[in-house]
């Protein structure tokens, strides 16, 4: 998934802090690292760069919503180093997911640019995986992705907080990656054939892959270490919740309409690719899947055809029914955010609406 | 890398206390796993049943150490139980490694059987990794050893034990797994012509890839859950070092020259795989180059073509310079297991030497 155009909600001093604080854990790994010999070391510092590339949607979040309820709340002084800490291990994750996920879908383009993947294949044609050289990019990627999960994990356990925070944030990074590798999963078995499609499973899927770690996991680490009760945890994991597959599905809708230049990925490479999104789900429903089939299943998938999926898309009622799904579930996180009595404090609530606009400004 | 024949140097109880403690982390995290789906659940149970096909040659190591070194120190009461834990986690560590090794090697066998990836695949032929039902065997094998990454590290995240020492073994988790991964790395870039090889480097790629997590590892963390000071926690390490070397080298010598059925992989399979072992990195320094050449670069690899490689390695002199290197190496970690003014105690001299002697025996 991309992270484009989100814009706001923080300012630009957070972003700094947190990039620096990303560089920081790899960089203390370093030196180490060195040791392994000049040519791993050479990827180690190619993965650094990388890791820094994001829009640091999760930290953000994770640290603005920190930051609201401590305004309201009287955490541990040295609260704030910690919540800083584990954002920057939300990005590295994410950029360990990101990896994995461009190994399995083969892509080699994120936001437009070689991904890491890309840049290490050096602009070389795939050849059907049989070059040697894609081999060994996608194999660095998986490697990589090794080393990023790795670190995160060793920057959760690390947290200097009470013993009852670290094993509830570490339960909730054990249920994130389970999660996460189970949308995953769901992912490529639906593109592979493996299961059969169908509307329920295909949004299952799409919640699981990205919702969990991308929106409800920062928001319950915010509220953990700035001292909330469980409450309150639980009552921002659901807004996230929420909040993530709205994300996630506009997302979809961005690949399918968008232009290249803002979701950053090929254009119609969903399409190319046949993923199993929400949008193709619904439209197997109903009576213009027989053109969708042929267009898809085409030896050579044209952009001519990329253009007819979409207005097929439209006709047949599926960007609709996304359009309005994807409100439906704002309007859930907003309700939460502004009906539950006063639990979510006001600051909190005022910060992740400005963020909610700012990611329904994504340009669909 | 295979565990082939290692017997004895531990009693029937221990092996059945490992391999209930592995189930009861996987069991743990079961009934979580079971919400996200059947069709993920099946994936989860399929892991925990692979994750237990090995022969326990690291938690059995560990564990053994740790017992000889608590007969002579007072560590705490409940300290076998976290070793337990630990050791498992080591294991599952192991499988984590083998399925991403798996999925980069294009293997589909372990010990003579069916891998993960293999079992997944159904017997489906590769056809150049074309095959989608292939594509999602491997991607499969990348998520399965995400979740066991996760898992291994949650293990050490959650010992319970002294806070330093919770730091030590966290330590040098992160460091076996860079040093690993480094490893793996530069075994990748070797089999694809990205780096030059040459016999140090070869060496090195040997011990990094394998001698860290299967012998350092164990032994260093069982001195630290024993309460050893770290002068016999560095000993140890240096012993494992020594002892991994030359099992990494010994498997080298088992896949080329042991039969299929002790090795557990296709016969020939290094040589078909054009694979940079320390054997071949020899070879490249003699004159019988040229025909090693010929043979490996011919576009179909015949077993008569793997008999005649044999023999070459044997009349180049590989094959004695990798035994006498495994001689040295033996040599080294028992003398600093009978030299060191006692620094290691008895018992645990006791027990590694007959773990030696068992290695040893491996059938080449």
């Amino acid at each position: 998934m991309t992270d484009t155009g989100v814009k706001g909600a923080v300012t630009h001093d957070i972003l700094v802090e947190i990039e620096h604080e990303i560089q920081r854990i790899i960089q203390e790994r370093s030196a180490r690292a060195s040791t392994y010999g000049p040519h791993f070391f050479e990827l180690w510092e190619l993965a650094a760069q990388y890791v820094s590339g994001g829009k640091l949607l999760r930290p953000r979040l994770l640290i603005g919503v920190f930051d609201a309820l401590m305004s309201e709340l009287a955490g541990e002084p040295d609260a704030r180093q910690t919540a800083l800490e584990l954002s920057a291990a939300i990005e590295i994750l994410h950029f360990s997911f990101l990896l994995h996920d461009d190994v399995i879908d083969q892509d080699l383009l994120r936001r437009g640019k070689p991904n890491l993947i890309g840049h290490l294949a050096g602009g070389c044609d795939d050849g059907g995986a049989a070059s040697s050289r894609m081999h060994w990019a996608r194999s660095s990627g998986i490697l990589v992705g090794d080393l990023m999960l790795t670190i995160a994990h060793q920057v959760f356990a690390r947290a200097r907080i009470a013993e009852d925070q670290r094993l509830r944030i570490l339960d909730l990074l054990d249920a994130t990656v389970t999660e996460t590798v189970a949308g995953e999963y769901c992912d490529v078995s639906l593109a592979e054939g493996c299961i059969t499609p169908d509307l329920g499973l295909v949004l299952d899927t799409t919640r699981m892959k990205t919702a969990a770690y991308t929106f409800e996991l920062p928001l319950r680490v915010a509220a953990i270490i700035a001292g909330a009760d469980q409450r309150m945890e639980q009552l921002l994991g659901s807004v996230g919740r929420h909040l993530g597959l709205a994300f996630q599905l506009q997302d979809d809708l961005l690949s399918a309409f968008g232009l290249s230049e803002n979701h950053g990925k090929d254009q119609f490479s969903d399409f190319r690719e046949r993923k199993e999104t929400v949008l193709i789900a619904y439209a197997r429903m109903t009576q213009s899947w027989p053109t969708f089939e042929q267009l898809l299943g085409a030896d050579e998938f044209t952009d001519d055809s990329g253009r007819v999926i979409q207005q097929l898309l439209v006709g047949c009622g599926a960007r609709e029914f996304i359009e309005s799904m994807i409100k439906d579930q704002i309007r859930a996180a907003l309700t939460m955010l502004s009906d539950d009595g006063g639990a979510i404090p006001a600051p909190v609530s005022r910060f992740i609406l400005t963020f909610v606009d700012a990611l329904e400004g994504r340009g669909v």
